[in-house]
């Protein structure tokens, strides 16, 4: 594409924003290819869906926003859908207790596939119409996301099974047997320019671009490990109450924390069950309070949401061939999570330890649409970089994830960073 | 059968046995038949189970107090499911979280079916083997119990659902387009034997049979129905304090509750869906709080237990030919829930004053069995008759059911009485 | 008196009558004589009331149900108190949410003493009237009831405090040095008459008198004793499900309860403070949980009310000198909480397996006095006798003392008993 | 001073150190001159502490930190207090749980200023001591928060009584009978150096001084008003879900909130009971929640802290004469809590959109003391500014209160900002 080509369609051409609009549908089907409609059905806590709801909502999302409202003669799947698929959209009138989705039985998974199926269908007279485009991009980031979560949300599901049941065969883990090399990425300090500033898709929180002025610092080449957080363990780190955070040492002595979630003795839960630790991999499912522990007791720190960026740039900027979204995320191709080493990108969400807050002249989108991100702009951290659960193509350097600092189901984890 | 034959086979011959045991296990599979997997492993709340964990533990019961205690090879169906279904007995080791059991999307509806199949099986070898005909009669009673809650819990899952589903066509009402007539059975009072002192079974908290003394009063013929119940509440009958108890105040009050379970405008939640709500059947799906402030409103009172048993025992004396069992309960045939006029047993369970408290002498059964219903002796009321939704052949005059006055997600429903 | 005037005169003759109010009115005062105004105002749980609002609330009693209705020129003390003092009389109006009251620093105690002064001289005028007889006993009743719940409150929030604050001197124990004696009462069953049935004041709940039929029981002639307790203890008492209720269970683990509410090692809290434990003392401050749980142990259990008022009865018939109302309750002498050796009445309430339900034909009296004890039927048990902390006279056969199972701030103990 | 003692000497002379000190413990107790023994003893909420409690707790801060650390024979008021007294420093040992200081009637309030007279003794040796400056600098300024807290804390509390009760009579507002001149302060962005940079004390979390680059914007010269809020709320300002940020909508409807704390009817709770509410003054105990929404129906913004700060230092430095802590903010002359138009500091505390989260290069300081402030670096919002209730003397530029977005008893209003 020439510039101005790339400015007019900045989600490349039509045909490409097709094929990417019906790879994501499928993938999302894909991933639910293991489930029973019992286990797409149940929700194991509030903050978690039942993958059923997923596949629902991210249809919801295309018929209410986009069928509904240019597609003149649209006929609703089902009439009463759009309340029980509805998520948070307050201007989108009335919808079902958040806890209450692990009772919807019915539709049965076969229901949703159908109703999948129908809104594909109808899509595909609005799918070439640029006029569009804004919204069908933000519909795909939207499904992506959800696709994640489902992820994330079905092995909090499985994990409340004694029986430890798995939904993939094991996935070979991509480290070795060898401790990832330590080692340090450096910067000067100075100002950067931060934000979303490509052609492109990105959400409204990545904006405006705009520049910070950062004092010399370090980011860690590596995630910390298993293995290091074994030491951590050992060395009394869930113990001492200096090292936590007022808030943090609360939440472990209240819901009994001594390990990552996911974990007991030797082993941890994954998509495919139970499975002995590997020393040399990620630590992951950790909260917030329990990476700036770690930092303090490892006598670091978590890195900014900036300075995370700006090595991410960096990187991009000294690598041509760096592709950030490369590496170990989901795609396609089954089996979905596998590990390994990677750039910045992959593996998990790191906390940095910038508050989720808005950008300089932010400003959400108009409608409900604009119920977006901006409304969650209290109380939680920014994560950078992408996980083994985060669909191929959805990360970015300007990219914000963010949660609450007890929150730990999603494929949460640690990069420590320094002052120099 | 002779006397001594009857007392030596309280529950029939074995052939009889043999075929109660089979039929017990055929309708509890029956129930199910109109339930998806994902029906079936939903939980609505603490207090009820999914469907499918009901199959299961009702066939955990013949495997741990049947089959491993006297079949010398018996092989357990999967050693780690004993575990996941024991309900609450100590003794027998470790348990899930109650409000776990709805996270058990594995196994499938399907596998617990071939559970079930196995179980049956090795039974076929003990099934008529007089030295375990106390265990079967047990066995038996203990299912059908857990037949009525999988009918009860299920239906209150599927009043989360906002899309109101029916797990059955709608069954035509027995009841006409007439109130139905008023009166009363009298009592004059006196000693009366109460307990259960027939052949047959018997749950440990139906004994000893011993006697009591009552002073002279009237039990109505009828239930209250539907339209009494719109009265009731058309004269302000959840909003004047002086009628409530003060538990029960405390309970409308937290919980919003302006009506009984299960109802909305002219309609209620049935097993067959929304459907128009009839005001001369009987009223059900209310809290013993709220079947006492009726009863104070309407000038009467609840019936103690005793009261309700002598005149049951009354009936069976003046017509030999009432069976008790008789009616609109549920059997094999379907569909299962139709309500009728009746004898005092069937339609609903009816509210006594008296606390479920132990008979004297009362003393629990040795073992694991024994912790079967003394160790709920505290805090709750008895209940008596049976519902639409027992099991024919399940109850009997002497048979306590009991549940805390807030609880009304059983058919339970209301017996006025009167001093005389 | 003659016969004739008993029965037109209830509660003894007007200055009978007056004197006891009186005495009743000044003791309430003499009991929070060592209390600071900071002591008399804190609330330590939901189920307490801070001492000034015992104070209040039975000064409020006489103001609304005596002086408002009955003395045509009565001036409120303070018009905004009425709202603050109600308990929970419905029909009395608004009244505030019942754990606030422990933020009424003002009044001040002193303002509140006046307060009763002010009642006190305005009830001067009515004292003699025999018209008001009725009430006058209920009211004193009622102030003596909450001058229990004063000593029980204040001492529960005294023992919040890590400091161990001392109310009075330690007073020496009646209980010598030897473990008492072991006996039972025999009874050998029948007809026992019960509930009120002699002149003088009683509780609504207390009747109406009627005849219930009894098994041959004994009663232990003797209490529980702190000793037996430690044995039970020492035995695993608190880590064995099968000894225990499932609801007592479900609440030792919930409130990680391993002893008796006030013990440390080897000590107890007194309103004293923290004192040497006597083995020989009586146990007290357990729950009916607990009184249930080492009545398994034992191998024995809890008696119904009526068994224990058919042997209270009993020893009144035998010994016309007994006074059921002797002994070391409260009365002005000081100090106010001896134990002792005893007749079944003082030292604890002792728990009955009997619920508190409405005895046959009960009637709550007419208007707000009728919410007395009617409404609270449900989910309680029923306690005999009287304990320490029961002023002189307020105690009989019939007395119906209630709590919940989980309750034991108050003097609440044991007695065995055993079917024969 | 010169230039050279003042960088040795950074809180002035010895005796100005010293003069301080003696007048910050005085104020203490002026402020609980109108308090009785039961007022200083009860605590409204877990967020709050009771008046003696916090006399106490600055008391055992000297004790703790200075006189046990370095006065050889000091002898400890009372062994058992430093238990009690303590706050939140793990790193001290044991202490009481936070709700559970309203159960301290004992020590009395004249016991605990007794504490206070032993410690003041006791410090007059070590005041002139220049070894101790740091720490005494640190201790006047945690004492000064404390008596802010003492002020809100027992205004929480005595709005919880239904009588209203006032501890000083009616101060005149300063705000006058027009709304106050709208106006704004510009500034042209770039890049500002923040956090602390002077002399004398400040807190850890104040510091390291460090460049930020801000983008233009302007901050309102006043802070919103009463009258600005009956606008907002008559304008559906609590019923319109996309003026709030996700969890503010949650707080509003969980707890009923439709008004700013302490708002009745046409008027607010004050130190002095009931008051009509003065239309021009600033609005004040608002949460986050509610600052934020206001800000989005008025089309602004809050400003960051680092804007705030901007334009405080530039005030500074146009205006020589300008003493940021003048005003009207507390001290020893009675009445103590006027309102008054103002610099940016005095009146309100005002929200920033700010996470309170650490500065480039912080350190906790060493030891139990470093405690202070890193460790609640989650979950909170940064406030700028002084409130009425704040010390004179207390706050500065660089001054960073923080409360978590819920939390409103606090004298919190709202300065707005826009980007220009």
């Amino acid at each position: 594409m020439t510039h101005a080509q790339e400015r007019s369609r900045p989600y490349g051409s039509s045909d490409e924003l097709a094929a990417r609009f019906r790879s994501t549908r499928s993938l999302s089907e894909a991933l639910v290819e293991p489930l029973s409609d019992a286990d797409a059905t149940i929700q194991s806590m509030e903050d978690a869906s039942p993958a059923k709801w997923h596949l629902a909502h991210t249809t919801w999302f295309w018929e209410t926003f986009l069928l509904r409202e240019s597609v003149a003669d649209y006929r609703l799947f089902d009439e009463r859908w759009p309340f029980v698929h509805n998520s948070y959209y307050e201007t989108e009138g009335e919808r079902i207790a958040r806890f209450s989705r692990g009772m919807l039985s019915r539709p049965s998974l076969d229901e949703v596939v159908a109703y999948r199926a129908h809104v594909n269908e109808a899509m595909e007279d609005l799918i070439d119409d640029s006029r569009h485009a804004d919204l069908i991009a933000l519909g795909i980031a939207h499904e992506q996301q959800h696709q994640e979560l489902l992820l994330t949300d079905i092995k909090h599901a499985l994990h409340q099974n004694p029986l430890g049941p798995a939904m993939w065969e094991r996935v070979e883990s991509a480290s070795g047997e060898t401790r990832p090399a330590d080692g340090w990425y450096g910067h000067p300090g100075g100002i950067a320019r931060v934000g979303h500033q490509e052609s492109g898709f990105a959400f409204d929180n990545e904006g405006p671009a705009h520049r910070v002025l950062l004092e010399p610092f370090a980011l860690s080449q590596r995630l910390v490990t298993n293995g290091e957080w074994d030491e951590f363990m050992a060395d009394g780190g869930y113990e001492r109450a200096t090292l936590w955070l007022s808030d943090g040492w609360a939440w472990i002595k209240d819901n009994a924390v001594t390990a990552p979630l996911y974990w007991r003795e030797g082993e941890q839960f994954t998509h495919s069950g139970w499975q002995e630790r590997d020393p040399h991999a990620p630590v992951t499912h950790i909260s917030y309070f329990e990476a700036d522990a770690f930092a303090s007791w490892a006598g670091h720190r978590l890195p900014t949401e900036f300075e995370w960026e700006a090595i991410a740039r960096g990187q991009e900027g000294e690598d041509a061939a760096h592709d950030p979204t490369a590496g170990n995320q989901l795609d396609h191709a089954a089996p979905p999570l596998p590990t390994g080493e990677g750039s910045l990108f992959g593996d998990c969400w790191q906390f940095t330890r910038s508050g989720y807050l808005p950008y300089p002249r932010f400003q959400p989108a108009a409608g409900a649409v604009g119920e977006y991100n901006g409304k969650f702009m209290s109380g939680q951290f920014v994560l950078k970089g992408a996980s083994c659960a985060t669909a191929r193509g959805h990360s970015r350097a300007s990219y914000r994830n963010f949660f609450y600092p007890h929150q730990r189901w999603q494929f949460t984890g640690l990069r420590l960073a320094k002052d120099v």
